[in-house]
């Protein structure tokens, strides 16, 4: 099942994808939605809704406010290499505010303050309940499904201080869509699926999900022993070398860019870039 | 006007605390009143409640969904000095995650996998308004009130990868409370008040909030460049020197301890500490 959150009517409403077009479910959120435990498949499948299309400009993010945004730094080895960091043999763990999000279609914004906006395109998982101390064998059996993120950096803020946080939450720098996809779809984990970023349409990173250091069971057991996990939370796992940052020169988005992230069987996620108003 | 949330007949509630006792206003949240624009100072005053005491063990986090807890790190020379870092010129922040708070009088809990839980004494700054690019000289502006936080810091976890985030999120290790105090009867961005923090009643951290490197108007304003702050969200300003890391050998909490954290005008947050059970 394909989840996805739009504007229709003047409304958010969230929706599913059906042969004929986009179901709409109504205003609940998949926040909500997963709060109350709701199962997404046989919701999505059994909800009675009118058929509609989406407009290009309509989609909103996933999720606009869920209770956290786990990102993980590090987690690929070329990624690490390409960086500054020696690797750590314990996940890299930031967070990202909700005021961050943007959503497909819709621009990433190069701040006024910087010239050093850079993609990091990344697999999400959302969790559709939670827990503290769960084991890596039962970490599976918390995924709601998966999405794709652009973990857009503003770099030389990320580095202005020993904390990235600044740098990962500069407003409409994370964008989080169009589609969650139940996990019934995917291989568990998200794994062995192929990873691609493109900037105006020329291949800038490309990797396979495989090859996570610290995979989504890992991440899920591994985050649990320090906190409580919640149904809503969203695990983003790291990007693959290639962003602008590891480049000799490095090389950053400018307004006209267009970047996009796709993973097989997830879908395409679309951000143009534009200049702070 | 100095807010209250507690456990009132099974309830969660909030409540002002007059000469009399404490006046019960009813379920509504600091964050909902924040978010709705409600004026603490009239509103506190005004309401009709039924005046009750607080239990010692009915304190809850002053507020347990807030949109941002935005934490400040290195922000005082002499913690900068007892640390392994040298001072950015750009503020430190990392974010806390809601699912990491605790209260007044509840214990602060030492993780399972960890002996290495150590106490800093912070001054917390509550938004009643929010805005991105607030000038310097209107930030002040957007404080409703000022309290007090332990960010509770797991230190070989907040040292296992090069962000400490991890570390600063384990569960019940985030104490905020127990009182809000409207900005009116504090100075000016809290400055110049005493900040102690006691360790089984003997001082470890003393410091005057003035020492701070980044002031609470330059904090606002600096942020805000990044990122649109909103009413509610909450700004923890940092911990200045005689955390238990920075002593030799270290000297970390362990269970039966009592962590108390005062600010002169603000109050007193107690809390003892456990191990996880």
């Amino acid at each position: 099942m394909r989840y996805v959150h739009f504007n229709h009517r003047g409304r958010a409403v969230l929706g599913v994808r059906t042969a004929d077009g986009v179901k709409v479910l109504g205003e609940e959120t998949l926040e909500s939605l997963l709060e109350r435990g709701v199962n997404l498949v046989t919701y999505g499948a059994n909800a009675l809704g009118p058929i509609v299309d989406i407009g290009e400009n309509d989609y909103l993010p996933l999720m606009c406010n869920p209770g956290k945004i786990l990102c993980l730094g590090l987690n690929y080895a070329d990624h690490v290499k390409e960086s500054d960091y020696a690797q750590p043999d314990y996940p890299t763990l930031f967070a990202r505010l909700n005021s961050s999000l943007t959503a497909h279609n819709k621009p990433l914004i190069r701040p006024k303050i910087s010239n050093a906006l850079d993609y990091e395109g990344e697999m999400a998982v959302v969790l559709k309940s939670g827990g503290r101390h769960i084991p890596k064998d039962k970490a599976l059996d918390h995924v709601a499904g998966y999405a794709l993120f652009n973990d857009g950096s503003v770099r030389e803020y990320q580095f202005k201080s020993p904390q990235w946080t600044v740098g990962k939450n500069f407003d409409d720098t994370g964008a989080f869509g169009p589609d969650l996809v139940t996990a019934d779809e995917l291989p568990a984990g998200g794994k062995g699926l192929l990873l691609e970023t493109r900037v105006n349409g020329k291949i800038v990173q490309c990797v396979n999900t495989k090859d996570m250091i610290f995979d989504v069971a890992t991440l899920i057991s591994t985050l649990s022993e320090a906190l409580t996990l919640e149904a809503g939370d969203i695990i983003v796992s790291g990007t693959p070398a290639g962003v602008g940052f590891g480049m000799t020169p490095k090389v950053y988005l400018k307004p006209g860019d267009v970047v996009e992230v796709s993973i097989e069987g997830i879908g395409k996620l679309v951000n143009p870039v534009m200049d702070e108003a």
